[in-house]
This record gives C-alpha cells, sequence and structure tokens, in this order.
C-alpha cells in the first residue's frame, strides 16, 4: 500500500505515495500527507467523501472551549476539501467502478499532494483524474487545488459540488457560532464563524475557476444552507475533452497578528480576507504554486541541507519527511502558538503542547533554525502567566508550567477524564495534569540548551532569565522536607514514565529540578556579576534575593537517586521492588496500549513496566550540561529498563537510538531509528488515525543528528562523535553555532566542518578538544 | 425501489416496502418509516452505516438553542441505532459484495422496521441477515432492536461495534455537553448528556445480548472516547450457525412529566432509567414486541377503525401511513408538546409548530381523538405566554401566537435567514415570524371546531374561552384604520401563500381574524348569560368588559374583500393586478421550489403566482361556522387560483383535493388527493429526505374523511355529504360527537350511521336535517 521508492530523477526520495485505494484505512496517508505552513494544516483527506474520513482544517492559536467538561482545544475550521463529484449523474466513488494506475502521493520537496488513476464507471465511461493541492508556504493564508478530469470516448456529464462547509465538528464538539453566509459576483463564497467561548473570528472565502478545454465554465448553482455555502457545476464532456478546476481558499482570523493588534475590524477583516482571494485568483494555480515551491527551497531545503549517501533511500526519505513535518507544525509566524503533539494533523491530544516540544522537537530548531526555536520558547514565556496561575491554584510559588498547554494565559488544559478502566467500567482518571510536574524543568533545560548553542543574549535579557527563575522558584517550594533522610524529597508526581503514577523520588524529576535550580543559582550569579541592572529589574518582579537563598540551600539537599550497587539507577522510589510479568505478548504487539485490554491502570502502577524511556532521557539531557552519568552507569540502565519498556509512547525509541549509539550498539540503534522513523511513515495503517506524532518526528531527526552524527552540547562546547550506520557513505547537513553556520560531512572515514570563519567554534570530536574557525578535517578509521 | 404490495394476508396493505438498497437514496425509507411513539422518533437509519445517512434520534420538548444566530430546536440524541459490523475483518456494506433478496419494510400494523437480504461477501460468504426494530407504544422510553445473521456454508469471523454514539449533532451544531460515561458489569452502557442552553438533562442505557446457536456470547471488548461509549463483539461462526443480537435502549430526560414535577435528582433518574433498561432485558425482546404490538392493536387500529374497500390498496395503505404516523407524532404524553412540521422524523423545521398543527393536523385527532386533541391545544394554551410576550414586543394587546413555536414559552422561534437569493448572493430574509400573523386567528378557529365537535366544556372553562378572548384582543389592536375607506384594515403581512410578502389585506387574514374576533364576542355574551362567575374570572385577568365593546365596533368595521364581477375574491390589495407568468416549467417540475432557480423573492413577489392554497383554505375553514360562500364562489377562485399555484407547500394539495370534491369533480379530488397521498409515500426518493411532511399526512386522512366522505361541521351540527371515488366499493371509519362514537359506513348506494344512541347527534347529510340515535340508513343512488 505504502510505497516510498516513486520518486524518480530530481524527486528520488522526496516521495511519499500510496500505491492502492483503501477505504478502511484512510487515516494513514490523511496524516502523514497533511499540508501545513505553521498557520494552518489541512488534512489530505480526499476530495470525494469517504464513511472512514477525518476532515479537518486546523488554524494554530484559535483554541475554544465548548462548555462545562471539556478543555479548550483546536476547533476543527470549516472544509474547502470536499467536492462532491457526479458522473452521468451517478456519485463519484473509488469504491465502485474500476480504478487503474492509482497513485496518490506527498512530494516533500514541493510540499504538494498530488493524486491521480485512471476510472472507469460502472457504465463504462473511462475518465483521467488528477487531483493537486497544497497549503501556500508563500502566502500563509491560501489553500490551492485543482482537479483535472480528461474524458475518454464516450460523452459524459460531469457534475460536482464546491464550496466551503462549516459543519465540521470535533468529534461531535462545534465550536463555532454561524456567522453571516454570502456570495459575491456568483464567484466568490464567503463563510464567517465565530468560536463560541474565545470569541474569535474565522472568515474564510474561496472561488473557483473552471474550464473546459479552456473556455470557462460560469453561473453555477448557488446553494445557501445551515452552516454551508456550495456552487453547483455542471459540464457535458465530448470524447477527449478536459475539465479543469482551480479552487483557490482564503483562511484569516481575528487574532492574526497583524489584525489582533491593530484591533482591525470584522468587517475590515472580510475585505483584506476577499481581496487576498480575488488577487490570488487573478494569479492562478500555477503561478501561486511556483512561489510556494521556491519558499520551500529557499527557506527550507536550502537551509537545513540535509543528506545521506545511502542504498537505502528510506532513511534519507525519512529524514526529508521529518523536516516536512517540522516545517509544516512550526508556528514561526507567531510566538503566542506552540505546536501540538499531532502538530496540525489530528484532532489527538487536541493541538496541545507537552515537553515533546522541548526535549523531542526544540534541539532540531535551535540547532538549525534558532529563529523558530526563539518564537517557540517565547511562547513558553509568555506561557509564564498560565504557569504562575496554575502554581498560585496548587500553593506553590513561582511558575508551574501546564502539563498540557494551549493558549498561553489558558494554563493548565489536561484533560481530567481518558479511556475506559475495564476494572470498573468508569473513564480512567487522567493524572497528568496536577502531578506530572518535569514539564517545568524540561522548559528551563531548553532555555538553557538554546542559550547555550545559540548564545541569543537578547532573548535570555528579555525572557530567558525570568523563567528559569520563576521555574526554580516553584521547585523551591515543591520540595518536601522528609526529616527522617534529612534530605528534600518530591513525592506524588508522575515522570516520563506515565505507567506509573503517585511516585515518590521519581529519579528524572528530581534531578531535573535540581538542575534548574543549580541552573537559575548559575544565571543569578552570573547576572549580579556582569548584568545587574536586568537582575535587580527581574529581583524587583520576582523577590530573587530571597529565592537564591533557599536555592543554594535546598538544592544541595534534595534527594538524587544514586545508581544501585548493579549500576542502575532506581526509577522512583518502589520501581525496583515490584512485580515483575511476562512482558513478550505486549513488546510483540504491533498495536500500542494492548496492556490496558488486560490490566488497568491500577493493576499496572503494581508492576515493573514502563511506557517509555524515563531515567534514560535524563541521561541524554543531563549529559549536555556537565558529565552527569558515565558510560557504565548508562549501560546498566539501558539493560534494565529496556526490556521493562514497550515504548508505547513515540517519545521512546528515538531516545533509545540515541543512547544505544553512545553505548557502542550503531545496529540496534539504527534499528530503534527505523523504528522510531516507521511509526508514521511506515506500513502501518492505522498508527497515525489521530495524527502524526510529532515529538517523534523530531526524535527522528534527533536520532539521525544527536544519534549518529553525535552532535551534542557538552557544557560551553558542541561534541561531535560520529558512528555511522553501515550502510550510510555519507551524512552532511548544516547546524548553527552562535549564530554561525557550521556545515558538518561525515563519512566512513573523516569528519569535514565547515565554516564561514568569522568566529571559533569550540569542539570535542570523540572526546578530544578543538577549535574550528573555517574548516576542520578529521580523519579516522571508522570507530 | 418503493414497494406498496409486499404485505400478503392479515398484512395485506399493510406494508411499505423497499425492494432494492440504494445509497444515494436513503433519506426517503429513513423518513416516511421512521418509528415513533409520541415520546420519541428514530429515523429509520441502516445499522450499517452509509455516506448519505442521517441519523437521527429526537426526544419531543428537549428543545435547545445553540447560540446567537440560531433558534432553538430539538436536538439530535446520540445514537444507538448504528452497528459496525466486520465479516472476516472486513467492513460489511450492501454497497460491496452480492445482495439478494433485499427487502427493508414498515409493517404499519406492528409498526415495526424490517430489513432483511442474503448477502455474499466479496471473499464469497453467504450470510443472511435479519434486522428489526421498534419504539415502544407501550414503554415510552423503550427502543427494542434485533440482528439476526445465519451463516451459509464457509465458516467466518463476525464481529462488531455497538454501543451510544453522543456524536451526533444537527447538522453541525452540537447542543449537548457531554455528562459521565459508564459501563456497568460489563453490559449495561450509559451516557449522560445536558443540553447547553436549556440544561435537560438526557439519560440513555443501551444493553446487549448476544447469542451465538442459543449460547451468550460474553465479555466483549469494553471502550470509552469522546461523546461515545461502544462494546465489540466477536464470534466464529461455523456453516450453519446462527448469531442473534438484541439491543434495547431506555432513553429518559429530566423533563419527562412525573421526574420533572417531582424535582427528581439526576441520580435518581439514572437509577430509574438503568432499571427500567434491566428489567426490559429480563423480559426480553420478543415479549416486549408483543406488548407494543398489542397497544397498536387497541389504542389505535381498533379506535379509528378506518376501512376501505377498494381494487386499489395503496389508497387503503396511505390511510393507514397517515394513522401510522399522526399516531408516532403526537405526543399524547404530555400537553407541553407540539407537533412539529416534519414530526419527529428529521430535522426540518427543528421540531418547530405551525399552523400545520390546527388546521391540517388536529381535525384528525378532534374528530377521532379528542383526549390527544385537547393536550394538543393545551399546549397552545401554555402558549399563551410566549404569544403575549410576542404581542408585547410587537406593541400589540392580548395573544400574538408565534409563527413557529417550540417551548410554549419560547414565544417566537422563527429563523430569520433562508436559502440563497440568487440575485445578492445573501440568504433570504424570512419574514414569516415578524408578519405571518393568521396563526393567531387559525389557533381561535381550532378552538371553536375542537369545542363544536367535542362539546368539552370542562376545556373552554379553563384554557378555551382565554385562548380566542387574549387572541381577539390582538387582533383589535392589530386593525389599522383606513380613513379613505372608512374601514379597518390589516396592512403589511404574509398569507398562507408565501410567494407574496408585505401584502395588505390578505383575505384569508382578515376573516379569520374577523372570524376570531365575532367568536369572543359570542363567547362573551354567551358566558355572560350562563355563566357570570368564568367571564369574571377571565374579565378580570384580560379586562374583558373593555375588549367587548372594542370587537364589537371594530369587527363590524374590518375590511372583508368581497368576490369581484368573476366572483373571484381577491387574494390581497394587489394579487390580482400583478403580472402573470407562464408556469408550466414550474408546474410541471417534480422538485419543489425550482421557481427560485430563475427569480428572487422580491421577484416572485410582484408575480401572479401562488405558493399554496390560500383563499381556497378560507372557504374550507370558515363555512365549518357558516355557509359565508357559495358554491358559485367556491367555483370561480378554484378555477382562478390553482392554475397560478404551484403546491410548492404540502400543505396544498389535500385543501384542493377536498374543494375539487365539495365542488362535484371527484375525479379531480381522487387525483389531487393521490397526489397529496404521494409527497412522503409515493416514488419520489428525495421529498422526505429532511423528514416527512406532517400535515400533509393529516391532509391525507382529511381529504378522505373530510372530502371523500364529506364529513364537516356545519354551525352545531355534523355534515355528512359523501362522495367516493369510482373504485371505493365501501368506506367505514369511527369518529366521536360529544364524546360519542360515530360508525360510519359509506356505500356506493348507501351510508349507515351507527351510535351507542346515547345521545341525539345532530345531522346534516346531503343538505337535509337528520338526527341520529341509534342507527341511521340513507340509501341513494350515487351522487
Amino acid at each position: 500500500m505504502m510505497n516510498y521508492t516513486y520518486g524518480k530523477g530530481e524527486y528520488e526520495n522526496w516521495i511519499v505515495s500510496e500505491t492502492e485505494f483503501s477505504p478502511d484505512t484512510l487515516g494513514k496517508c490523511e496524516s502523514i500527507m497533511y499540508l501545513g505552513n505553521g498557520y494552518m494544516g489541512l488534512r489530505s483527506v480526499t476530495e470525494e467523501p469517504y464513511l472512514k474520513e477525518v476532515r479537518n482544517l486546523f488554524v494554530n492559536g484559535t483554541f475554544n472551549k465548548f462548555g462545562e467538561g471539556e478543555v479548550t482545544e483546536l476547533p476543527n475550521l470549516a472544509d474547502v476539501s470536499r467536492i462532491d463529484l457526479r458522473i452521468d449523474g451517478e456519485r463519484f466513488s473509488l469504491e465502485i467502478g474500476n480504478t487503474e494506475n492509482y497513485i496518490r502521493q506527498l512530494n516533500l520537496k514541493e510540499a504538494e499532494l498530488i493524486r491521480q488513476f485512471d476510472w472507469t464507471s460502472p457504465k463504462g465511461k473511462t475518465l483521467r483524474f488528477r487531483f493537486r493541492r497544497f497549503v501556500s508556504l508563500d502566502n500563509l493564508h491560501l489553500i490551492g487545488m485543482k482537479m483535472e478530469i480528461e474524458n475518454g470516448n464516450e460523452p459524459v456529464t460531469i457534475s460536482f459540488d464546491s464550496g466551503i462547509d462549516g459543519r465540521m465538528t470535533n468529534s461531535g464538539t462545534q465550536h463555532f457560532l454561524e456567522g453571516e453566509k454570502r456570495i459575491f459576483d456568483k464567484r466568490f463564497i464567503q463563510l464567517l464563524q465565530h468560536t463560541t467561548e474565545s470569541k474569535i473570528d474565522i472568515v474564510m472565502n474561496a472561488a473557483h475557476k473552471v474550464l473546459v478545454n479552456d473556455t470557462e465554465l460560469k453561473n453555477p448553482l448557488m446553494n445557501i444552507d445551515r452552516r454551508k455555502i456550495w456552487l453547483t457545476f455542471e459540464a457535458e464532456l465530448a470524447p477527449g475533452d478536459k475539465l479543469e478546476m482551480e479552487k483557490l481558499t482564503t483562511v484569516y482570523t481575528s487574532i492574526d497578528r497583524p489584525f489582533s493588534e491593530k484591533g482591525t475590524t470584522l468587517q475590515k477583516l472580510r475585505e483584506v480576507a476577499l481581496q487576498d482571494l480575488k488577487t490570488s485568483l487573478d494569479i492562478g494555480y500555477d503561478e501561486l504554486f511556483q512561489k510556494h515551491v521556491q519558499a520551500w527551497k529557499e527557506r527550507v531545503w536550502n537551509r537545513y541541507n540535509l543528506h545521506i549517501q545511502t542504498k537505502d533511500g528510506f532513511d534519507l526519505l525519512s529524514l526529508r519527511f521529518a523536516i516536512y513535518h517540522l516545517t509544516a507544525m512550526a508556528p514561526a509566524h507567531d510566538e503566542r502558538m506552540g505546536i501540538g503533539a499531532k502538530a496540525l494533523s489530528g484532532e489527538g491530544y487536541k493541538g496541545h503542547s507537552f515537553w515533546d516540544t522541548e526535549i523531542f522537537i526544540l534541539p532540531f530548531f535551535i540547532y538549525t533554525n534558532p529563529r523558530v526555536a526563539r518564537s517557540l520558547l517565547t511562547y513558553r514565556y509568555l506561557g509564564l502567566e498560565g504557569a504562575r496561575k496554575k502554581a498560585k491554584e496548587n500553593d506553590y510559588e513561582g511558575a508551574m508550567y501546564p502539563w498540557e498547554a494551549a493558549w498561553p494565559s489558558d494554563g493548565e488544559v489536561t484533560p481530567v477524564w481518558g479511556a475506559v478502566d475495564i476494572v470498573t467500567g468508569k473513564q480512567t482518571r487522567i493524572w497528568s495534569g496536577y502531578i506530572e510536574q518535569h514539564i517545568t524543568a524540561d522548559i528551563a533545560f531548553a532555555v538553557y540548551q538554546y542559550y547555550q548553542i545559540t548564545g541569543d543574549q537578547d532573548f535570555m535579557d528579555q525572557y530567558g532569565y525570568e523563567m528559569v527563575f520563576d521555574t526554580a522558584k516553584f521547585w523551591a517550594s515543591r520540595l518536601e522536607w522528609n526529616e527522617e533522610h534529612g534530605r528534600y524529597h518530591i513525592n506524588d508526581v508522575i515522570g516520563p514514565d506515565e505507567y506509573k503514577e503517585h511516585v515518590n523520588n521519581n529519579a528524572f524529576t528530581n534531578y531535573m529540578a535540581h538542575f534548574n535550580m543549580k541552573l537559575a543559582i548559575n544565571y543569578y550569579e552570573e547576572l549580579k556579576r556582569n548584568h545587574s541592572p536586568i537582575l535587580n529589574r527581574l529581583n524587583e518582579k520576582l523577590n530573587l534575593d530571597k529565592a537564591y537563598s533557599l536555592w543554594l540551600d535546598r538544592s544541595e539537599k534534595i534527594y538524587l537517586p544514586e545508581p544501585n550497587e548493579n549500576f542502575v539507577i532506581p526509577q522512583d522510589d518502589t520501581y525496583l521492588q515490584l512485580k515483575e510479568i511476562d512482558l513478550t505478548k505486549y513488546k510483540q504487539s504491533k498495536k500500542v496500549g494492548t496492556l490496558f485490554l488486560d490490566y488497568n491502570l491500577e493493576q499496572v502502577n503494581q508492576m515493573q513496566v514502563t511506557k517509555q524511556a524515563d531515567v534514560l532521557v535524563l541521561f541524554y539531557l543531563l549529559n549536555q550540561v556537565e558529565p552527569f552519568f558515565n558510560e557504565e552507569v548508562k549501560r546498566a540502565n539501558f539493560h534494565y529498563y529496556e526490556p521493562r519498556t514497550l515504548h508505547d509512547s513515540s517519545l521512546s525509541l528515538s531516545t533509545h537510538a540515541i543512547l544505544a549509539n553512545d553505548l557502542g550498539d550503531t545496529q540496534l540503534a539504527y534499528s530503534l531509528f527505523r523504528r522510531a522513523a516507521e511509526i508514521d511513515l511506515g506500513p502501518f495503517m492505522h498508527s497515525s488515525d489521530h495524527g502524526i506524532h510529532a515529538a517523534s518526528i523530531g526524535g527522528i531527526w534527533q536520532a539521525a543528528v544527536c544519534g549518529f552524527a553525535g552532535i551534542r552540547l557538552e557544557g560551553d562546547r558542541l561534541s561531535i562523535h560520529p558512528k555511522l550506520p553501515d550502510h550510510w557513505e555519507e551524512l552532511t547537513f548544516t547546524i548553527y553555532w552562535k549564530d554561525e553556520p557550521v556545515s558538518i560531512k561525515i563519512t566512513k572515514y573523516r569528519l569535514t566542518i565547515r565554516t564561514k570563519g568569522e568566529k571559533e567554534i569550540p569542539l570535542t570530536v570523540f572526546g578530544e578538544r578543538h577549535v574550528c574557525q573555517g574548516e576542520l578535517e578529521i580523519s579516522y578509521l571508522s570507530k
């Protein structure tokens, strides 16, 4: 079904394709081929409808809460993608008639979705169809669609309905009050919608140009119904005739940057949106598409410049797939917005941001596109409002970041009820919003990492220090003094391993909290030494002097679980004493979460079974600060925890891949990398139904660049320690160190580093210190 | 496709059936075969889903308004009818594989939906399916479903998902906040929902019993997702095995009579609902169904006792169809509820009540089931609250009934925007809620008719007089003095013909307003003479003495359009002067509303074209009071207006049928009756997509009983003037006169009337006065 080798010539390893239509596995291509530009995301649903489709259009930041018992989420906007076609009066569907030469493809290079096939109707008329679609990176508000139908040897009547359909919901939840519906000049159709609670206006305009053999088909039938506007076109095609339709759509909202700030009226917004559509229609699909292709070339492919020479094109394809999606998901245009766990590709996780962003996605941007990384971190700075609210609600100090975040001021938005509990028949209570607290330290870590790699002092002065100080204040207030051990503990939390709830002293949480406070101490002292005006400002706002002395005292007394006699760090106070069960069945299952067909969460809590990497992530992160954990400890923990880990989170595999490579097992690392890459891209037809796994996609890139290329932050230095998989001949890419592009080429025998030479880049290569200014080449035997 | 002769033996002319499955015309059978018991209505959607289905479950009275820009409507409840079947892992659908012996039938006698067919999967496995379903008339809260699958000669795996799906909307509008979702004992699933604005709690429970060859299949897979709970069953069937599933559902709401009055807690409501389901499951489908059949027999078929002896079974079928639907639609259990224009069969008209009830539906109940008629009129009495509100908002006195009514206290709920205006590209403004005012007099007329026929003095004392007085007060305040003509005019209205907006002196409106005031005068004087305590009470409440003198004065001076030199009564001040256009194209069209593909309403307003009977309805109504209009006038107007009438309202044909019969053209009358009967029942596959035409269904009964049997109120007397269609040998039915059953048998040569003999029934038969006490037989040559 899925095909990865369709691209030839200049498109070799650029095309993800599906070669057979299957109405029961639509979610796969809808998600992984979704089109996005950070402003909006359009699921790649087929034009003609099918029963199991999920038709989604999301615009970043337009969060709305339906009412009591629900949490805020990204609403599913009105649909423009659906076209109801009739051939000789009968509904067109690939479920009937005969289809040949079918292919649906996402061209990653040009960010275009193309679907084509020859179809013979039940009445025996053969037609050739070609559908094309893009969501413009050049004009963030624009969706372009094109439909071409070539007639075969019989006369045929084609008619179709196309318009704007506001009957869409989020699994039944309707976020919009219906606004005005209009058709201008029998061509430009306009639907207004208004979110019920957040009061955001959405303006959607669509226009069609339909040609039959270059003659425009005018005066369609006009229709307005509840939440819906559409036009009906009808044409008689003689043998060999060609029908061509361009449909262009513009999407604007009242929170769009220029409008929201100037307090633009709805009327003005409508005019701008309509004018944009009129201008675009004059330009036409082909030229609009070329501008879009150009934007992808300049802003994406030329910038990241990543290549692998290898026999196995899938690896290169999967990295391009990752970069494609990382671009499509990132709201680079607006720092009030984050990245949802399913990006803009589906309803899953409601568009909320998790630690996924900071730990799995952000490194890609920090290393390769710091401007976007800064925007994403600024989103967290703006989120301090919600984080302070959450801390206060929980009787803590400082900023306690929400486990799930939506609009920055919203605070905690994690839902409270989940899937069925097979024992009680109730929904399972979700505790993450209350006690999965490591997110706060994860964000502080991301600030540290961003600052170390980019050197963006302006960011730190404006945002970064304040974030680190206020998160450290949270931790200082969060610690619980344990008299017996004479230590500060952190009790009743969930660590990254969410199969252990209400645990005490989760190693990840304690170490990261400790790191967070230490970082605050360092920054405080550094500012005191060198930038006292900034410290004074923040001191006034956050009462830092008092906080500083608490940090000093408490960070020394926090309990940090040590490796035991087998070098294993206890994941929490009880994990190592829990009963062990045979996990073979679940480890071998192709579906995630199968454990819960046999146990409820309360029971799982009592077993040595882990959802995803927990202690291992800690090694990966903190060794970027200083060498906290040596290889012996890493190895022991990898071998202890991995067999107990179900990888039921898509975040797990890439971490394991990196760690495996660190430990020298490149073959295992490669197989884990492949598994991570296959979560969305692979042949499993249901894994992406609710949307792509954004963190996993960041993980693909990290597994390659931080894993195989061994790029890692090491305190003040950039560490490079390549270990390529056997069949990779060469890996090249560009990263940025303190704003300077660093081009890296890795072959089996040689590492070549090139910079513009404006700065000295402090490097550690294979553990030895170097400085690169201009070019550095290091030869080695394959290690 | 549709078949009317499937019923044999005891089911002859009792079965409406569909003999071929067509996925593109699903709405037809969904609507006309819908199941209802006045409490709720369930669209007869197939168990397995199809793209064009409309899956609806409505509970009467549960109105909710989503928000700004929408009006209150009956919300579409969670669905229990859908079953997702997989055969050997593949989705079951009649669009694939091979189907034989297909039949879907509504058994009117037993109010059961049955669907059966033999289906061979694409892999070649043949299975026999049988689905049955009823909405109990015995227990108004109960829905019963049964699925039987007999396996053929190959082993097969069958699995299916079935549960409660709360993702349903009204064309995208979600009326419910999601409440708790539970599964008790791995069997009883419960979904709570709460309307967003009217704050009504809905409690739905469902349970399954699945047997394979009499062995129960237990421990289904349990699932809870957003707004959805379901169980997954799986069974391996050997050749010849039989799988049988019973699914029972109970539906309760917090406005249900006993609970809403006692202020029952939600917890209590849940317990009652669940207990009802448990009890029902113990009883089982077959016995529950028998109780339901018994209720239909006793309460419906035995009571109405209607029969036609004729070669053309369709006529009998269509009258049974009418009685079936009149029963299914009427909320006989609760006088706070009315009848929606589409009954409980679809979203059309949002469950709102129009004049359709009083003029087209109510006569059936007045004549044959006065208790239900009283309930429906009490609904209007309770609606005085909203009617007074509307009058006040419009600066009038008394009670101005809403054109569209929902919950009694809501007042006017007519939407303001309609279909596209092809000239402006905007939505067409709907003025009915403001200026279609005849509804107020129509309700007064219904009170008059009910009182005359039933003699229900208690109703009058409690409700009826007050309704007539307060509506008359409205009209007195509504009249506009025209100095030039020295008459009271009624300007700027819409009459029954809605293709004429903002007209002055619509004949129907003026005459009916006049009637309304005259009736008030009569009642006032009668009460003064004989029941002064009642008058005193109402006088205190409504200041009647002053009103009475206004009525006396103004009713004399109201302008009542007289027949012109051609005996034609001008429909309004300008109609007869408007331009005439060739209507052939539109008269011949099988679709309604085609005029608006060429003109907008503003243009239609300027032409002599009529949507539906206007002046003609007036003749029908007012001649029941006194002989206002003679045959010459009736004939002239029939022949003037009918050619200008598009019958774009389903209310039009039955009126014309009755009038044609009055004028002696029984052949024309019969063809109009047939057309009226065919609106829903006939072979047009899209006419009922949005729901059945409740008024038209009342009209079928009226065309037969008031038309062919010539039953008519005539002041204080019951008039009978039969003229049977040629091929009707005999027509029998029972009506009630002042609470006494009157059995009527009409043949070509003889009219037989039988009563219990307790009262003298004053009759007019063929224009001659009679009295019947016991039995009256009149022989005649066919007239």
